[in-house]
């Protein structure tokens, strides 16, 4: 291969100002006023960079099982960058599907018990896709209020008309899908909901498309690896896997330790995806090291299947611990436990103090959350031991403001 | 650690139709109708899976300077894996910012030459990013008709009005924004449109924003790696790296060998994007192998800056051979370069017929093409030799169907 190094062409100088006009930075001024604003809201967030040795306690993230770094999961990881690279160079459809996409996505679909799967570059990318591409203007998308961000966003950017529908209400969306004029019609939920953890009823939301000639999408990212026979998922857990007009997603990135999403359903709405989604059609594929992470995970989950049923259990303790010490800690559905704080400041100096004390939690504000009450979020990893269950808590309710037993 | 298993409950049975209605699945049978109109029309879509062998010679993929299996590049992705984890367990918020990201963070806006960068799992949810945070209700965007997917989707998902300009026309984004009512104006492009690997004007569009009190939303993704000084991008080339009124997204899975994308811009403008952008506050942090494989081939770049000069060479050498040879191919801007066919069908069977004879092209068609002209697309990999380089263009000449020639 020939090298030349090239002159480099003179140093250009961008337009000045006109006379008279503004500084060109003061375009940007406005995001100074807004930051403003959040500051005196006590809503500013602020990046906060973990070491690899990091001895925090962590009940803040979303590694449900603690396979994160489970040893077969990041040598899979490894290996798969090591073997296929460091990206996947392309789109799915052009060159980003290798062998391991296929395999992933094989026994993905074979565990959840679907027809098939799609993997994505993450979960919020398979929700826009999913969204965008089973609706058309002559959709009605009826979705519960209390969805995942990425959910609401793939209901803007579909060309249905979208129905707010009250949080977990199946009346109010037996009612929306009854007086419906659209052709066709698309319920979307959560399975789980990530604030509180608690589950959606997706039979009766199952039953309601049913009597209406509708589908139903149900967003699996807090339900797979934690419910259903061996971490199968939400639909497995309530009889709907396979259905025929039952579409999930789910993410990589909690339960199996990896990154990226899937789309999961009949072959022919995985066909679709294929063909006509543009978060599929138009990003590059999932980097080779996270589709080998996720398929290690979801190889170990298989051959350990108590994991999952051990995340619920932790969950409940946790929850159960909580209510005992007098804080108002949520009924748990999965592995998601709130417990109310009195205000977002106070649960940013909460959860500030369990930091402190070597606890990492969540700490959910406006306008995170859909009520507008600010809660501390804890995880109950599968992977947690009754001691640190029991440490948490005392840690947790020893650092509580005395507001948070009423909040 | 306790483990039990707790009975599963009995398997749930879903509703069935009620009496007279459609059977369930079919509320998807629409998606057959739609896939036999494509057919027809010959735009099918298929997944190939790839072998980790392929013994093919690679045209068709996005990895302009052949990083991605580089050992260097492969070698950082595993190694962060082993050492941070298959995923990074949380949203950047929460628990997903490792000290690698910051670290990567920090060189990429170091090597581009401007203050601060903030990495996302993707190009596509950086782009969602930076179009819906920095635009508000009173804002109009300014989006060159011939913009990638992602921006388009990022124009719909903002809350300002979107003015579609036409494809490479300074002045009329002049216009658009001499004629806005709106308090705020942004201009968003393409660096390198991906089709035909052509350039945007940004000194014009620079230039015009400042005149009108407008910013600048620059998608390098096609530019970083392969143009400036050293592959820092399309910014830098045009001397406008680090002004204040313009921002620039870039990938991470194209140049840089991995997966991801990010922001780069002012630190006011980072930190906005932090505290308010949807697709960053509400995602899954880029996985540890991705950013170490980022890193990696960014370092590799820094010390071996002529690869960004030889992916150009070698795109201008493909071009003109392919000229030579009588076909119709884009006079590349950066890394890209592309063949016009005679329509759909025919532009499938000469990529197939190239895969054959051992090397992959790209072929992209309607609705992936702004023009409605079908095209194969070829990626100058800067790791060509001539000898690959003269190869591929005999090849692709002795396929091109006969009508190539005056397409």
């Amino acid at each position: 291969m020939a090298h030349r190094t090239a002159p480099e062409p003179p140093a250009l100088v961008p337009a000045a100002a006109p006379e008279g006009a503004p500084a060109p930075g003061a375009v940007f001024d406005w995001l100074d006023e807004t930051a403003e604003l959040r500051a005196r809201a006590g809503l500013t967030r602020a990046l906060r960079s973990r070491p690899a040795d990091d001895p925090v306690i962590d009940l803040a993230g979303n590694d449900y099982l603690g396979l994160t770094r489970h040893p077969a999961v990041t040598r899979a990881a490894a290996d798969a960058a090591l073997r296929w690279g460091g990206g996947a160079t392309g789109s799915r459809l052009v060159t980003g599907t290798t062998a391991l996409h296929t395999e992933l996505e094989g026994e993905l679909a074979e565990f959840c018990g679907v027809e098939a799967a799609l993997v994505f570059s993450s979960g919020y990318t398979a929700n826009l896709a999913a969204l965008t591409a089973l609706t058309d203007p002559d959709t009605l998308i009826v979705s519960d209020a209390y969805n995942h961000a990425s959910l609401i966003d793939g209901c803007r950017l579909a060309r249905g008309e979208v129905h707010r529908a009250p949080h977990d209400d199946p009346d109010a969306v037996r009612a929306a899908l009854a007086g419906r004029t659209h052709r066709r019609a698309l319920v979307v939920t959560d399975s789980v909901f990530s604030v509180d953890g608690n589950a959606a009823r997706l039979l009766e939301l199952s039953a309601a498309v049913r009597a209406h000639g509708a589908a139903l999408l149900v967003d699996d990212a807090h339900g797979l690896g934690v419910l259903g026979p061996g971490g199968s998922g939400a639909l497995a857990a309530a009889g709907l896997a396979g259905e025929p007009d039952t579409v999930a997603t789910v993410t990589l990135s909690k339960s199996l330790g990896a990154q990226g999403g899937a789309v999961l359903g009949p072959h022919r709405v995985i066909r679709h995806l294929v063909e006509t989604a543009r978060t599929f059609i138009f990003d590059t594929g999932l980097a080779p090291a996270a589709a080998g992470a996720a398929l290690g995970a979801l190889r170990l989950l298989r051959a350990e299947p108590h994991r999952a049923e051990r995340a619920r259990e932790v969950a409940r303790s946790l929850a159960d611990r909580l209510t005992a010490a007098g804080l108002r800690a949520s009924t748990p559905d999965a592995a998601v436990v709130s417990v109310r704080a009195p205000g977002p400041e106070a649960a940013v100096a909460w959860a500030a103090d369990c930091r402190r004390a070597g606890l990492a939690v969540g700490c959910f504000r406006p306008p995170s959350v859909p009520d507008g009450v600010s809660r501390l979020r804890l995880t109950a990893r599968g992977d947690l031991t009754d001691a640190q269950i029991a440490d948490a808590v005392r840690t947790i309710a020893a650092l509580a403001p005395a507001a948070a037993h009423t909040a």
